[in-house]
């Protein structure tokens, strides 16, 4: 494994992070921000636990957690947030902490990621603030990845690809797609990936034409199209990778597809560029697809940013008007599904520099068929 | 892999949940329910997809999804609900369903299971109908298991358990954490798993005595506690259970602290009942520890229900007041943690019916000496 971060440099980042909300803090007209949000609250500062409310506001950060999370928390947040540890409930922490800091009346709050019953927690037990919504504060902020962040995800998508490439190895005619799914996962935690981002899609023949299909009882049949979908995550970070392959030899159905498919996928990867909107990047592989005559069977948008999220800003979408931040990774990931029969998506994962596209899943994109 | 369930007797429990829920709904003085929790969903209707709000009214239950789901929804549905497929937006989907029912002018949320911003368009979008929080209407009828909902969670178990002992047998001094993960959750997979209902935990000596440690690239040594924590998943079921073993020859303290935990496993698995409260199940573990001189060292709840999801109602601890419902499934998973030494955790799911507690996880509890 690579050398852990030089952890100064890491809160560093992250105190610019803090500094570059409190800009937003001001803009929304709000004295403080709550952040509920676990992805936010690990991007501004380091913390990976599953528990955590951080409060932020002009003069002070501090994060509240529990007894379970004391020597990981003080480990991981520095001197980046003040941690305090509750015994009882965070929200008790949390009425402390707004009392004792001067100044807060007006707070925001996580539209996005607080629920009902803790909004009421606010307007009740928290009355004497004033509660605002808030939507996409730190979200944005996250969308433009520093380098630092563009490793970490050119070290998961690294993981992926050697996992993708030991699985195709041992896949065979006759497998169940669970099966698959338990030799790439086994092969994922060889190569270090910390988790598992979403639930692996292994689709084989008829079922790869399913957008959502999970792992199955079902098994591969020769000459069958075997679509794998999945994520490997490194210190949080996430890559996410599809791939789709024949076991045994392509048909020139299946070969016509592909190739829709595949350049696609290429003119898209070659063409985006921050700066463009995520309508106009999506057109870039739609219009691709609809020339072909298959414009009808690609159903989904073109992509996603990837990050501490394996689905996060931006969106690349015919709906998605924003325009892509330099600096933002997202997937682009093209698909081609006929009911009954199969389907075909490809999926690199790019980041949008200055100078134009860097793809960080290398991996081919031509057509392979597996020995069955 | 055994026979799927016979689809009429399904939609059968289906109906009569649904006709359980609407009594809950007359006690709740609501006209309808929106069922947001996709958990809730599976539950009253069979529908397993990612996307979906159910309406449950005197009259009807109607779900509505979007069209990645028309097949899987059909299917799985059956004649239990309507089915409509949302081209937009499910929220537009609601209000048109919400218009066409007559006689709907209270609608209950379920608080726990809606964000905010979801919130927010109930009460602009959705106006024109008084909206009423509720909790735990579904929650309380998903406590007491079927016998068809406890033959699946056994069935999980069963794999959880037989992937444990493949898993076992191939641990070796030097393999990291992750290595074990992978190991265990290919395993997992082999078995017929669907899913990893929550992230493994693999930890090894001090690492043990982390609550919530996921898997790293930490070495097994020898004389290493190696705890493993980790579910499958069956038809949506989930089994949770917890081993620790030692690697290689175990410490007289090892053996010691092994023993008290093992010890508070039994007692608690073979004296807890239905009808008795949270709190008193609790208690046999915890006051067994605390005669043994580590009640400081057992820092969290002696247990949760498991079905639907890995962590449902009821709760045992010591906080917990509501009595324990016959068919309930909960587990019985006491620790005891010596930071910076190590810690012993051992977890069954156990079933407790009419006639006493039943034991679904069928795993020796002796303390397992691996060769190293």
């Amino acid at each position: 494994m690579p050398a852990p971060l030089e952890p100064r440099r890491v809160s560093d980042h992250r105190s610019r992070r803090i500094a570059a909300l409190l800009d937003g803090l001001t803009a929304a007209h709000v004295d403080a921000l709550l952040v509920t949000s676990l992805a936010n609250v690990r991007y501004l500062t380091g913390f990976s636990g599953s528990s955590a409310l951080l409060l932020v506001s002009q003069r002070d950060a501090v994060l509240i957690t529990d007894f379970r999370y004391q020597i990981q928390a003080a480990d991981e947040v520095g001197d980046v947030a003040r941690v305090t540890i509750e015994q009882q409930s965070l929200w008790t922490g949390l009425w402390q902490q707004l009392t004792q800091v001067p100044g807060i009346q007006v707070v925001g709050f996580e539209s996005a990621h607080l629920l009902h019953r803790d909004f009421q927690r606010l307007m009740e037990a928290g009355s004497r603030w004033q509660w605002r919504p808030t939507l996409d504060l730190v979200e944005t902020l996250r969308e433009r990845k520093d380098a630092n962040e563009v490793r970490l995800i050119e070290r998961a998508a690294a993981v992926a690809i050697r996992a993708l490439e030991r699985t195709l190895a041992e896949v065979r005619v006759g497998m169940t797609e669970l099966q698959v799914a338990g030799v790439l996962e086994r092969a994922l935690r060889d190569e270090g990936s910390e988790g598992f981002p979403f639930p692996s899609i292994v689709a084989t023949g008829a079922r790869s034409a399913l957008p959502h299909a999970r792992a199955s009882a079902a098994k591969i049949r020769d000459g069958d199209l075997l679509l794998l979908d999945f994520g490997a995550e490194v210190e949080g970070y996430c890559a996410d990778v599809t791939r789709t392959v024949v076991v045994g030899r392509a048909s020139d159905d299946q070969r016509e597809i592909y190739d829709v498919v595949r350049e696609a996928n290429e003119q898209a990867s070659r063409e985006i560029r921050a700066g463009m909107s995520g309508r106009d990047a999506d057109a870039i592989a739609r219009g691709y697809i609809e020339r072909r005559g298959f414009g009808d069977l690609f159903g989904h948008g073109l992509g996603h940013g990837v990050g501490l999220e394996v689905h996060e800003a931006p969106r690349l979408a015919r709906t998605a008007d924003g325009a892509l931040a330099e600096g933002s990774v997202v997937t682009i990931e093209p698909g081609v599904y006929r009911p009954g029969w199969g389907g075909v998506r490809i999926e690199d994962d790019v980041v949008l520099d200055a100078a134009g596209p860097r793809i960080l899943t290398k991996f081919t994109r031509e057509l392979l068929e597996l020995k069955s």
